[in-house]
């Protein structure tokens, strides 16, 4: 059964606040980022509402950002499946054109050797990152192919490629770690070899137009992915929805089901305004947090807590502002700073609103949430649990 | 897998108690209802048993009696739809022939203008609403169809179209609401247009022929339907099932599975008395109690706290009568008196017998079956956990 069958079209307002990587563990040192850090502002929330743990994919399944929010906006990540490289087109306000292909980059800093030392340049700054980026719009040349240079924020660019006969199934060139060199592009199919050789060969002219640059020497790939159409938000749930991110992807993935993204905002208090001026022009909004993530993968537990709790003292004025008769709160997956990565672990989640119900979790985290009223459930059930919380859902059958 | 596949035909009786409506959730001023209720008796079956939390449909979803029901006894509530119409006409004994098509009507009380005043006609007695059925089925006459009006219970009655050509793709006349007029009959597909002109036919001239009545001068209809075929629950399960409903529509559900209804019984006590008469006769006995749904659904807490609580009273008695091997008690959906409607939340299940276990739960309600041995799962795996229990499923595989 679809939802759209039961969806009403009417009703109170959803809030939904994503705190991108939220999850964690408990080990024999520490409790969860989470637990530890001192959310009074979603304790409350929590236990005035109802808590729950959510799954984003499946068993034992670590997702990437576009399946984990796929997900809490109700679509099944196994049936809807993005590239990376299409996230960051659409967060960029990039048009994609059909057989164009996109890949996300990252600038980094390789050894002598060609050996990655940084991922991530240095966390290169955003007017160096510029600069560097327009350096290769002017420079590279490939022939056969038009290959255009986006920057995104910071060392994070996005590459598109376009040409004849083009295909996105390509592997990474980013080898996700350090001491490794990049990797060489593979076809996956045999369609898209020219695709891997096209890419092979943008790799060595970035090498050399990069030569001299003493952080942002190297770039590496990763999710080359082509134009593809999502059923929209709406038609799905009747819901008029808006997106309220200061990273672009998240904007992108939103932009792609149909959702208004307001405004540029730079931090939560951004978002809380964005949230009062545009109060009552959605039936669905969501906010994204990407601090407590970014922390996370750095392996870096106190920056995570400290990004918990900023998301934490904004939520009082976040709810003020949205004035939603639904309140959620959760993660599109786990990053716990132990792993210093995405993880497969159930994300914290808590709802709140006046037909939602509570239970007896008065915190918020890992260990409360485990015998919420919610239970442990994929994370594409949470929509349906809060279109219902606010009144936008048919009974079904007599 | 089909449960047929696995199931031995052989084991001891299962006796399953429906407490309509019986989940709810605890908010910032009250507990659940059951949580509430003093229930001696399933707090002692929930100590010495099994519990956890059932889910009829799916997440959000909030199902009809219908799907509630369906999904208890095994059958996936997705797959297998039913209208009201051919719930009520099952209950009545009225057999639907190929073709025919029914629907639910209230008898209900409209103002001048036509507006709806009162959905149950004022709750009206039963003599008064049979006499009422009776002349509607004496006066009403629509050209090209015949119109059977049958009266089911107070406010509730039953109508069947009987002629060529009818469709049931046709909407509800009840607008679920008070203070605005029945809604026009509209035919979602081209082949049910003549469908809904005989209705609105019937429509006007039940108008005409109650106008003078005091309470009843009008009739809503909802849930058309046609008859269908479900697959016996004798064959998807090796066992015989018997129901004892107070309710028509809960004996036409069973009926419609092919359990045997037993007698006619009027309450609890005479529920206990045919259990006890009919005795081994079955493998699988359903008892229905409808009064925990109808206070939940006036939005009287405080009755369907004691509705709760004269169920409890009575699962000695039941349970004596029947004298099983395994006792399950539950609800076929949630309908919490703060939403006066039925809603998703998910509904307690205790499972009681020498095979099922016992867990730490030992109180009956929604905050102790949280963490109980059952967890939270589809109400459609109820009835596996059921038989089992009762020895009555072989091992899968070798």
């Amino acid at each position: 059964m679809e939802l759209s069958e039961l969806a009403t079209g009417a009703g109170s307002t959803i809030l939904l606040v994503v705190i991108d990587g939220l999850g964690g563990f408990a080990d024999a040192d520490d409790a969860s980022e989470l637990e530890e850090a001192r959310t009074p502002n979603l304790d409350r929330l929590a236990a005035e509402g109802s808590t729950g743990l959510l799954e984003p994919v499946g068993a034992g399944i670590t997702p990437g950002s576009g399946p984990g929010h796929l997900a809490l906006f109700g679509y099944d990540p196994l049936e809807f499946r993005l590239g990376r490289g299409a996230l960051s087109a659409a967060g960029l306000g990039v048009t994609l054109e059909p057989g164009d292909v996109a890949a996300r980059g990252n600038l980094s800093t390789l050894d002598d050797r060609g050996v990655v030392l940084d991922r991530r340049a240095g966390r290169i700054g955003e007017a160096e990152a510029a600069r560097v980026v327009e350096k290769l719009r002017r420079e590279v040349r490939v022939d056969g192919v038009d290959v255009r240079f986006h920057h995104e924020r910071g060392h994070r660019i996005l590459v598109v490629f376009h040409g004849e006969g083009l295909d996105p199934a390509v592997s990474d060139t980013d080898p996700q770690t350090t001491g490794e060199p990049p990797r060489e592009p593979r076809a996956a199919t045999p369609s898209a070899s020219r695709t891997a050789e096209v890419v092979a060969r943008t790799m060595a002219e970035v090498r050399r137009v990069l030569a001299d640059e003493p952080a942002a020497n190297g770039l590496l790939l990763r999710g080359f992915d082509s134009h593809r159409e999502l059923p929209s938000f709406r038609d799905r749930t009747g819901m008029r929805a808006a997106a309220v991110a200061v990273y672009p992807m998240y904007r992108g993935i939103a932009r792609l089901l149909g959702f208004e993204v307001l405004g540029d905002p730079l931090d939560l208090g951004d978002q809380a305004e964005l949230l009062e001026k545009h109060r009552g022009d959605a039936d669905f909004v969501f906010v994204h947090h990407k601090d407590a993530d970014a922390a996370g993968e750095d392996g870096d537990r106190g920056a995570k807590v400290a990004a918990i709790e900023r998301v934490d003292a904004a939520i009082p004025d976040l709810v003020a502002a949205a004035e939603p008769g639904v309140v959620a709160v959760t993660g599109d997956h786990a990053t716990p700073s132990q792993l210093a990565a995405h993880s497969w672990h159930p994300v914290p989640v808590l709802v709140h609103g006046a037909k939602v119900g509570r239970d007896d979790a008065d915190r918020f985290g890992e260990r409360w949430c485990r015998t919420g009223a919610l239970g442990l459930r994929p994370s594409r059930e949470l929509l349906p649990i809060l279109m219902a919380g606010a009144g936008r859902l048919a009974k079904f059958g007599a």
